[in-house]
């Protein structure tokens, strides 16, 4: 079975001169930048749904990847799966690789059915990770594919589910926790609505805190040290979705007391397609104190659903990169691949291309992010521009000692108004552009 | 001077039959709606910007409505311009209008004048309101037209910015109170970035807050009883506003300490800029507790700008006037005509013909509303498909007693899964269709 | 195996103040509109694909809709599904339905085997449509679900899958032609691109100018009397479609000689989703003269994929009637409902509903159309907009006899400028609206 | 005046090292790039709107770009502005500039006084560009900014307004001829509408079809040798655009004539807002024999208007650089900043900033497409993808030999379908790519 990845190469950082398709040009795991190993900053992680499970299914076409698991018993087709996926990672060398629980394996007839063969599976993947010294960056369970879940999991109308959602989660979480996890991701991919008509945000919003607020005391008592994180994303596939974006879920943790318990898991695309640039929304993360990890892709920017692209354009990237270094790193989270390759990539390499391109990418833009950072005019210019805060009157506003009236009469004093000065963007924007150019 | 809108018809109501363009066919101010007046539920506001000052200016053309007071002395031009206004306000009939402070008065040298300029037209402005009856809705500073305010107002980098606009904010509020304003908007147009490059979010959302907190504090010196609002919307002018939607704001507020004392001013065609649908942000505020009041417009379904035009689709509005109608109404709000005339309309009559379809739209809206509450089934499947959490495990769950521990084995007890149950989203459609019906 | 849907009610015409759900409010077959009954200007049609086969499948979930003929063996399954089909159909009533080969028949081994089991189905189906009179609106190959497909049918960079789709397309439309088929369908829906990097798009546009004109030349050969027509869409499931829009297919047979020869069938979803209104593109190919045939459903205006959703709003839908009555309707077209329900409509009687309320959405936004068109303010507004063109100067100028010098001339003579005039867009819109509203 | 860029350097080529911020680090006019200078492969031409007139209005805001030429006598402002203009080309070296006339010269009391003042500005460019060496692009006439053209130009309901443009027109036309301009462009910003309510689409494209006529005839009256070019765009300021897009404007001048006539000038920004790439408008237009010059500039991937920013993606712009390499290169044609400095930017360096920005990336993006070419492995592929279509079946097809009834024989003969092969995506995009990774 593990067969089907042998004829790939074992993939090898060989330097930006190489012209092996196959060789890493610029990551290198213990290179250090800024003080820190580019492994250290990145945490790769390679995606089993999309990498190992994904087959070329869209809404208007058949599968197109034949894998050699994607048929037989399927007990013994998880087994081989895991096999398989743990003989591509270690070809491909990255240190990660996060789950969903019925990705490892398939669901069962009963909840009970499905945690045993979670289990089964998960002592093989457990093998394989000590074999291989492979790590689980994070475990997630899957709530929004089996039909129970088409009107919601902890927001469905029906408590059944959100008990249903509850132990399968409880499943997943120790899993995770047992396979010595670095975090456990919340995506609430039915969490939302098709139509108001038939729902009640208030009541749908109440269900989803109590329980995010059970799995986070579920994590203390079994004395789950990594990081709870939740995913937002806008839409799809629900018409609109609870955990929209950066601000929307910090307004929730907030609501239901969450704040310092829950940080985010930011992707890319979903970001693009809440009408966000990947970095505003990691910035913000920052700026809110809610930063955990990120899903690299990218989406189409004239495609209107989420397309899951592995990054490629290291420049774009690079915004990104800096934030994530502005902000010290990303600390128990990772950059995990939440992308697959193309419907039409059948060929065992493409899935080889796509990770190595991707990962490169990621290092390219660090490396950019390093030149900036390293070049310091992007932060003084910042500095600067904010210098006059640093006054007896700003410092009084921030801090608290001002008042309307007290901040009218400084202006009323000054008698004229004040001047406006260059945002410097285009200077700014040739700046962070120029340490992409080679 | 007010002769311009003199040729125009007094507004009245004739019915649903009526063919007379000028008529209104549904607004009927004290005809009762589930118990409170239509003009009570309603609150109707016309926009002294759009409505007196705008003229037909877009980015890639000149001005095209000729009006009197656009030439000539400026004080006397803006004289001129609240007679004008109240004239067609009078033969309007609305009860309300809302206004900016440098649409009403020309900004002068200093801060100094700008506020004297300010009072002399507002004295106008309120012998007209007396002499007629209209009322303020809202008044509300413009932080965004001049180029001190080009990198913010609250958020500027330079505190003299902050400083002006507190003065700025601090007259018109005030202002709004000695014309016994019903509420204070602030709208942060120049609230947000161009460029990340240049950005320190952090420090912004802090400004933010401090200047928010201030204007909440002199509200309570000066014993404005009016509720303080913000105006979400996402981008335009700059690439990404602070206050993007009801969520993001109320995570502000949230932050800031500031719930409870600050309420949403919702715009339709922010919100679908947003990517959103009106009635979800309407229904978002309301399950939050901070929906204040509306603006009334609509955006182009396939352009990507705030085109502000009046509404004109009852059906398509009866749905935000559902989640009016639910959170009880609007308060101390009311629904404010943030609509432009089309660039084309040059004609006097255009602007009537503008808000006489825009309230018989609102109106009837209200009506099919009526009969949706009335009629009850919609609401009673709603109800129905929830009943389940009446149940014990439910209110265990609901109320904070249960674990991630017991409802997964509650899940257990069962053995088997939860049975979906249809969510009747095409029979609630053609349902709350049906009432647009005739 | 009928049995399914013998539970739902018959569909009868009951008038406005029916509260039967199931009742047609507006649609009444024979009712005379402008001359014409109101079965011949809609000519409705239920899909085959969405109503009988969609199952509820989205790219986040497993399908939902349970249906008898989804299991089994799969030739008795599909002529289980034509019988209850049919039995739906009479239920509902509308005279034509539409069809994909392969929704109709399994596909077999090879070619030959698929076209061998469609013509079996289809015997099945013929003998439906004698008994209950329900005709073949139009027929299709699905040319976009196999994966042999997955890089493009005509277009496909082997030529072998070219003949492949001519194989499969000569059987399907010979189908059509034998069941008495008005029109045939070719949607392209993986006749675009995912990358410009692997992609000539100098030769598949010519591959697929010869793919159409081999179609149109097999009409003629096998006496084929319906129309040939091309759908648009601008992506999905490609990240760009050939066939984009009306002005886009427009070109493409012009510049293949196609012109006279085939005509479009528009869908409203794909419209919104290339950036247009419905009316628009109806209205710019009555304009080319390629006016054919419509695919009835509606977007969310706030998501970016086709969700294909029934049409609900006949006051929105009225500004498409309008174009389709000033174009004196659709010839051999008609209108079917490319419509599905939703995931969570599980019930059966949920796609009764789907239909009932498309349908008559359609039979008022028709009876809207005819208000607007009886009381002619609308088309005479328009007609004097445009008279100074009556005038000698706008006719030499419109027949070719003029030059930029002599219109230069005119201009220049003239002394002045040229007067704009309002473009009562607010009053035009009031208008239309009104005859909507009951 | 000249004094108001006195201060600013000029720009020289100093080398990928250099950390001069107004040295070119990849922009060398004489460099050879396969075969050809750098310069005859871009020739690249500043916008005289943007970079002179432009003053950072904008909808909710007032201009806060000051210019010395801003006020004053307008013609003598004119005279200044032009000499300001040429003091900055120097400054930066480039061959080429653009300009609509209304930018040049203000507009008169009438359409002779006007064609007067042009004339009379256009002497003293003429002066500057014999002084200087710098060319002329391409000219074109301001049909939009002014109120008589709110109902659109050629398209305008008003005959008066369609003379007075072709007046307008005419006289720009000559200044072009006159100048030694190598193109004369069209864009119709206002050739489009608002509602379809006041719109006749058959007549307006009648209008539109004359006026490019007449415009061609005169052309070739006057002995001007230079491409005559259409501008797409797909909205703004209009609701929708008549040029929405190349495929659409290649169907407009299949239909009146034109082809053969009249080129496209694609601009990067207008591409995006109709939901196409840029890279996929030019190949389009390369394919359709139309490609004729290029506006440079970029939108924001977030926002919905036309924000005209200046390229600085050397990746995402070496793709769209391929398609110009692979065409062989613009002809006439060049590579115009349709690109303005964003509001804030109101020092007077941030104007060369932004053009030092714009041509190093697009002289860095042709660099990676020379790469490209040279290495040959992407166009190899598909070359190789394409293969089987030089075989027999394929080249029958091509010429036009065969039939559908043929093909489905070829089909039915084999037996077995057709074998997907791999699209390769991932590696095509690796590769791209890597040359622009340093």
């Amino acid at each position: 079975m593990s067969t089907f990845f042998d004829a790939l190469p074992t993939v090898r950082f060989e330097g930006p001169d190489s012209s092996n398709p196959f060789a890493l040009r610029y990551y290198e795991a213990q290179r250090l930048v800024l003080g820190r190993s580019m492994e250290d900053w990145l945490r790769p992680a390679v995606a089993y749904w999309h990498s190992f499970v994904g087959n070329g299914l869209d809404p208007f076409g058949a599968p197109t990847h034949g894998r050699p698991w994607f048929s037989g018993d399927a007990m013994e087709s998880a087994l081989n799966k895991a096999d398989a996926a743990f003989a591509f990672l270690e070809r491909l060398g990255m240190p990660f690789f996060c789950f969903h629980d019925r990705d490892v394996a398939p669901e069962g007839e009963t909840l009970r059915d499905s945690n045993a063969r979670l289990d089964q599976v998960l002592e093989r993947v457990q093998a394989q990770m000590q074999r291989t010294g492979i790590r689980l960056l994070w475990g997630t369970a899957n709530l929004f594919s089996h039909p129970r879940y088409m009107a919601g999991a902890a927001t469905n109308p029906d408590p059944e589910v959100f008990a249903f959602a509850a132990g399968q989660v409880k499943h997943a979480l120790e899993a995770t926790h047992r396979l010595g996890g670095a975090n456990y991701v919340l995506w609430g991919g039915r969490e939302g609505y098709d139509t108001l008509l038939n729902t009640d945000l208030k009541r749908e919003d109440a269900q989803l805190g109590r329980f995010l607020t059970m799995v986070v005391e579920h994590k203390h008592r079994i004395g789950f040290k990594g990081t709870i994180l939740v995913e937002p994303k806008p839409m799809e596939p629900t018409k609109h979705q609870y955990d929209r974006d950066v601000a929307t879920v910090y307004g929730f943790l907030a609501r239901h007391g969450l704040l310092g318990e829950v940080k985010l898991n930011i992707e890319a695309n979903h970001a693009t397609l809440a009408g966000h640039s990947f970095e505003h929304e990691i910035a913000t993360a920052a700026a809110l104190g809610v930063l955990g990890s990120l899903d690299m892709n990218r989406g189409d920017p004239q495609n209107g659903w989420d397309t899951d692209q592995f990054p490629n354009n290291a420049q774009d990237l690079s915004l990104a990169m800096l934030e994530v270094v502005r902000a010290g790193g990303l600390g128990t989270g990772g950059m995990n691949f939440d992308a697959k390759i193309r419907r039409q990539s059948i060929a065992p390499e493409d899935l080889l291309h796509a990770h190595v391109g991707g990962i490169d990418t990621m290092a390219r833009a660090l490396l950019i992010a390093e030149r900036i950072i390293l070049d310091g005019r992007i932060d003084q210019a910042r500095t600067e521009r904010y210098a006059g805060w640093d006054g007896a009157f700003g410092q009084t506003v921030l801090t608290g000692g001002s008042s309307l009236e007290a901040a009218a009469e400084h202006a009323l004093a000054s008698g004229i108004g004040p001047r406006p000065r260059s945002g410097q963007q285009e200077w700014l924007e040739n700046l962070a552009g120029r340490f992409a150019g080679g």
